[in-house]
């Protein structure tokens, strides 16, 4: 029996796996460009309106705990935020804060996952899903986004594997199916269509859907996004989102778990998700009152989320024209979020692997980007579209010649 | 099967249980007199210097995801606070910084225990060690601090304890043994002489020591804190500490857990605390900067923590001398910290037990403590002496009264 516990090899994030490595090139004066990490706030200064909310929190003296659950406050803001922009009506008792999305995630897998149940993901998936489910013994049941149908879900594969899971009767052992909408590696903005399918089966097959809507209102033009608020149907379902990508806040940990149903499951699993807060105590207070003026003066947030998705935008659209240039590439062109994850034909190149070219990318060219294998899907990588042009236009010049000179 | 995970049953902090109770008296015209909660910028505003820190963080953008296992200034600070108050020399790669001790608890127990394993605790407790170790499936073993050695380890019972562990083989399932120095809810500050002798047992035990040392600044005067750092030898050991105690920060949600040892059990924990850590990204960040000044201004601080002390220890001194006027309790001195935990004799009052005192005081005098049930010692209760003295000597008034109406 070893010191630590068995669950605790599975605490592992592999999106920053190449930060040590990068920070030795670094230290030997490498000048890294960095097309890795989610992070807006770096490139687009979390807005004015915000951190003026934030001081005056501070100077208010609201430095103490705040209620467990979040701030009533907060958790108008939220409610009257859904209300504007889904129809959706939700209470306080439907919503809790949490530090991050993140904390939601460790929430719901230890409230919802006993040793040898599981979820069905879908790949590509957000690394931090597996951790938090195999953490508390679950295992993932993998589905696909369909590359082809552009990184949707093939719905009729969805249903013969739900199909095959209950007929087997391991559905009973299947706690929740969990949705990225918009989609953190493709960038995809689910069809609505596609949408209702999944919220349909979940129903049909007794699954609670967990749906990340964290990049709701980063959508590109001529793309609609549909929340799982607007097409669900009395079934039980959480959203997951915070202030971290729409309100430009990373750093500040702000997350939500919205639970607006009113049937048995839904209920217990808001009773319970308190109590998760509840033993933690409180979540950052100025940080939310900060979220609060946030989410609430729709004017200025109007402001910024117009001129940050058009810019996004536009720099994910230069990343998609540069990397056509290299015929070693296909990538399906996002429609929100901001990431692009082209796949890589490594028949044609002298690249074992995803691993081998991400990494030997960083080392040989200073770029820095994620390997698809680390969200389950090999033979792709993730570029993060948000540092100005001119970085990412380097970075794919090295990206393209990087990769004619490694062609079979 | 349900629907909740097994061990979700275990997530509940009986801290907070009266809350409710209290809102709803209070949305009924009530004054709850609240010496429940140890929130100290309730009482005392977190100081300018600290605020203005914060703030200078917030305008200067620093608003992004940081590094997971914490700043590297933050632990630049920590290392050098230890130096100067114990000289203790560590590095940032022994620091973890942590979303308050509460994540730090809940990392250690996820990192250390798996299910059926154990750890030894003494009563009374803090409530949130025990809700942490139980989700993961662990078992406290229960010793005691002695109320009739003003609440010091009696270290012949715990050597017997470990000794018949050892014997009956099943100290090989047990993982750490943790203390509180100064303690929650008795405000002890253990001997010097105690504390060697529990670390020497921890050693000749082989159990890796946990101390939560939150307090480790608010010692009365006359009273002498020892770290655990002071008197280890070569032996595994984890300190807590954080910021909203000492700086008075408690809605920052910023702790930390250090880890000294260069053995093998201290390296193979800090390696997986600090994969726990990057699976939840980061710590809020401006406040890490706002502690990382906090910290580094000592001649700010100090004070700071003076003037907080010498008011708590007055304020503490104070409900000491209105409570010996009650002939029903019976109350240890307290030498740091900010609680008091007086002893009720059941035997003449007409009360079953300590929760009916305390839901009854609450309903029927307005007057919010916490029972001593919820720290593992029945029979006593709880009183938080922050508040200012007329509010604490209306609250006793009204507990003393409260004692002689309901005597045999």
């Amino acid at each position: 029996m070893g010191f630590l516990s068995d669950r605790s090899k599975y605490a592992y994030n592999p999106i920053e796996e190449e930060d040590r490595v990068a920070e030795q090139l670094a230290k030997k004066g490498a000048r890294i460009l960095q097309l890795n990490r989610g992070d807006p706030a770096r490139y687009f200064p979390t807005p004015r309106y915000i951190i003026d909310a934030y001081v005056e929190a501070l100077k208010e003296e609201k430095t103490t705990y705040s209620r467990a659950e979040g701030l009533l406050q907060l958790a108008d803001a939220v409610s009257k935020r859904y209300k504007r922009m889904y129809g959706l009506s939700i209470g306080p008792d439907d919503i809790i804060a949490t530090e991050g999305v993140s904390e939601a995630l460790s929430f719901l897998n230890s409230a919802l996952i006993n040793p040898g149940e599981s979820a069905v993901l879908f790949k590509p998936y957000y690394p931090q899903y597996i951790p938090t489910l195999t953490i508390e013994g679950g295992k993932p049941i993998l589905e696909d986004y369909d590359e082809r149908s552009n990184w949707n879900v093939h719905t009729e594969s969805l249903e013969s594997s739900l199909r095959s899971l209950k007929s087997s009767g391991r559905i009973r052992r299947v706690k929740y199916m969990m949705i990225t909408n918009p989609n953190n590696p493709t960038g995809t903005v689910l069809d609505r269509k596609v949408l209702e399918q999944i919220v349909g089966l979940a129903r049909d097959y007794g699954l609670m859907l967990i749906s990340d809507e964290i990049y709701d209102e980063i959508i590109f033009s001529h793309a609609r996004f549909t929340s799982v608020c607007e097409v669900a149907r009395g079934q039980p379902y959480v959203i997951l989102n915070g202030a971290s990508k729409d309100l430009d806040s990373t750093g500040f940990r702000i997350g939500f778990a919205i639970i607006p149903g009113n049937d048995k499951k839904s209920k217990q699993l808001k009773q319970t998700l308190d109590n998760y807060a509840l033993v933690r105590l409180s979540v950052n207070t100025p940080a939310q009152w900060a979220i609060t003026e946030a989410i609430n003066n729709t004017k200025e947030h109007r402001k910024h989320i117009t001129m940050m998705v058009a810019e996004i935008e536009r720099r994910a659209g230069f990343v998609m024209k540069r990397l056509a240039e290299n015929p070693y590439f296909t990538t399906v062109k996002p429609h929100g979020a901001f990431y692009v994850f082209p796949r890589i034909d490594l028949k044609q190149l002298r690249f074992r692997n995803d691993n081998e070219f991400v990494d030997r990318l960083l080392r040989e060219k200073d770029v820095q980007v994620v390997r698809g294998s680390a969200f389950g899907s090999p033979s792709h990588f993730r570029i993060v579209p948000l540092p100005p042009k001119e970085i990412l236009g380097t970075a794919i010049d090295r990206i393209n010649e990087f990769c004619r000179k490694n062609a079979k």
